[in-house]
């Protein structure tokens, strides 16, 4: 069996955890399977390299960002090789130059487009558990880019895709995937299996277990993902098509503080005015959410939407760029006190009254409700962000408290 | 005009000192220079890893250590492209696999056999700074290797000679190269001119400025070399062969606290028994030097040799594994109280009195000999630890206050 097993940068900031990290590889090696680590930077040294350079330059060029940040996988995939070696367990570290991991050209978000499988496989042959470094790749210039925060997600599933991997185990801080987040809803329970689609909604809304973009490769390429604690040998949540019908309407509830709302009042009612705001945000890899449009007063609109809380500078510096030109408005606000909740779940689909629920749910708790977003098996709403653990916690009760009456 | 600069670890230990090595290169750069930079890892860095490494397996892979290491280089580099754009000076940084860097396979030890130049070329003809991460390279297997400590001098040297530049500048934090160390001599002057052969010498025997490997290639390939301070804007001391005939008879005065002597008294009196001795040490890059033989009882003889202080245990364990074989001896003892102390000096291959001088200068100063040991340019004694200061401060007043009466 050929196993692909990522470990994100906690499960490999000290010593002591490299080591546990290695003895769980070991488990599998000589169990007599093929094992493929995927590595993050141990700890927080992302963050230390990063402040480093801003320290140095605010305006720190993508490329030479990129440049740095590598050395922080390449450091922990080689002091993994160096643990299992010292455990009798032949190992290899390879780095995004030695795989080739290719990607598009954009630093600090860039997207895999091929993987050489060649070397992997001949180390593999060789009876090596190989250490790839997660996160990072090669671009046609020949120069390193990184996949973004949570990028290494990316890394193990795509690796697990070319190599056809038997399963791709992500290992996280938790026992797996939950129906909340077990820190503010002490009932949560975990899931033994959800969908591609419902892991999809709950890594996007915040859920903060897989990276998103790793779940829509899984997805695509039916890789059998399995999300499950490092810290120990619980079975974990897994995640894959063709889970067996669940009886719940939902399969989780989420909150997510990293929120803000903006809103541009009195924008000019011409044509096109929407197409061109959220062309500008994708133009500069802002994603907008939960988007709203009303009439205004005298023939004007109003356009509000949310943003993560981190690219808030960027986005009121792109609007006014542009307005006094296509986005020509009265006034720009932002409000960042705000969360978004959500529920998931396939059974939402077939069920009209799961969004009456969520409402009442959060009415009973006295939570005012600024806007709604929905998808097919999602369903959002923007609230005031000091009541988001109460909105999560009597969500989860309306919902799951149901289920076990 | 071409120039090569090298920074050591000193040098870019810091914030503020990165600055100032930008700086630096960006007044060669605004006079219209092509310049290329060769940094090796900030501070202790590379300390820091291999004790991080050792922390975790004693006996790490080699292949393992490389590949942790060069991630040093790799992070000073980055952030000197982010200081020179921070400066508006356009600049990119480059590792070993993006030159590419060949080196032989052995890791830790590996020596250059080839540099790509399109790369450097390129990024030289759209006008910018390129920096280029010192000490490392790639082999045959698509490995990183290291060039040994001091490596980064042979890069920098070595790009120069491929890059044809026009000169190849060496910082430091002293002014140049000396007659004596001068925080041991405080008459110690400043040479202005030193001849390859000269500074290969005292590169060898612990002057501590360059890497003897890189005075050999740039000997070999004819490249100008300056060594000069990263503090001020001395002038430093030019490397080259044709140096204009200098009164002096000896350039230089140097002590190697870094030695350590082994005996082997009692060696079976066979043929070849040197050359087996010798070619052991050898097969585990082992460097002898002084090395003593002399008839000892009994139709056996005796065999002293001197190496680094920090070989002395991989060099006793090479002869112990001999002993029953082809190096049968009574016994080994070790020595490591011992220092080099060497004068230098083309003026020495024509001047007999040389030798006498230097024995008389000891003589005077009331320390013993151990050992000599003699080449054309070089004169070096084995004497007491204790006392290497008070010798090189004998020698060099001996031979250089005579030149001032």
């Amino acid at each position: 069996m050929l196993i692909v097993k990522k470990f994100g940068g906690t499960s490999v900031a000290d010593k002591e955890r490299i080591f546990n990290v290695a003895r769980r590889c070991m488990e599998d090696y000589k169990k007599g399977n093929d094992v493929v680590v995927v590595l993050s930077a141990m700890g927080k040294q992302t963050d230390v390299l990063l402040a480093q350079a801003k320290e140095i330059n605010p305006n720190a060029q993508k490329r030479e960002i990129d440049m740095l940040l590598t050395t922080g996988e390449q450091i922990s995939a080689s002091l993994m090789a160096i643990a299992l070696d010292s455990m009798g367990v032949p190992a290899i570290s390879l780095n995004a130059f030695q795989v080739v991991m290719h990607t598009t050209a954009v630093y600090g978000n860039a997207r895999l487009k091929r993987i050489d499988t060649e070397r992997i496989k001949n180390e593999l042959a060789n009876k090596k558990i190989v250490i790839i470094t997660g996160f990072q790749g090669v671009n046609q210039y020949g120069d390193y880019t990184t996949l973004g925060r949570g990028g290494s997600d990316t890394t193990a599933v795509a690796l697990a895709a070319v190599l056809k991997a038997d399963t791709c185990e992500i290992f996280t801080d938790v026992d797996g995937v939950f129906t909340a987040d077990p820190r503010i809803v002490g009932e949560a329970e975990k899931l033994d299996e959800i969908t591609y689609d419902e892991m999809l909604e709950l890594a996007s809304l915040g859920a903060g277990v897989l990276h998103n973009r790793s779940v829509e490769m899984a997805k695509k390429f039916g890789v059998q993902l399995v999300v499950r604690s490092s810290l120990n040998q619980t079975e974990g949540t897994r995640v894959k098509e063709d889970v067996k019908m669940e009886k719940m309407l939902i399969s989780g509830v989420t909150g997510d503080k990293n929120t803000a709302r903006i809103a541009l009042i009195g924008l000019n009612d011409e044509p096109g005015v929407a197409f061109k705001l959220f062309h500008h945000l994708s133009e500069h890899n802002i994603n907008a959410d939960i988007i709203l449009q009303s009439a205004g007063s005298g023939g004007a609109k109003d356009i509000s939407f949310t943003v993560a809380e981190d690219s808030v500078a960027e986005t009121v510096d792109v609007l006014n760029h542009h307005r006094n030109e296509s986005l020509k408005c009265d006034e720009i606000f932002v409000e960042r006190e705000v969360a978004k909740v959500s529920i998931v779940g396939l059974g939402m689909m077939s069920n009209t009254g799961v969004a009456a629920k969520m409402f009442e749910a959060l009415y009973e708790a006295g939570i005012n409700i600024k806007s709604i977003s929905t998808s097919e098996i999602r369903l959002t709403v923007l609230i005031e962000e000091d009541f988001v653990d109460k909105a999560v916690q009597a969500v989860h009760n309306k919902f799951f408290q149901k289920q076990l009456n």
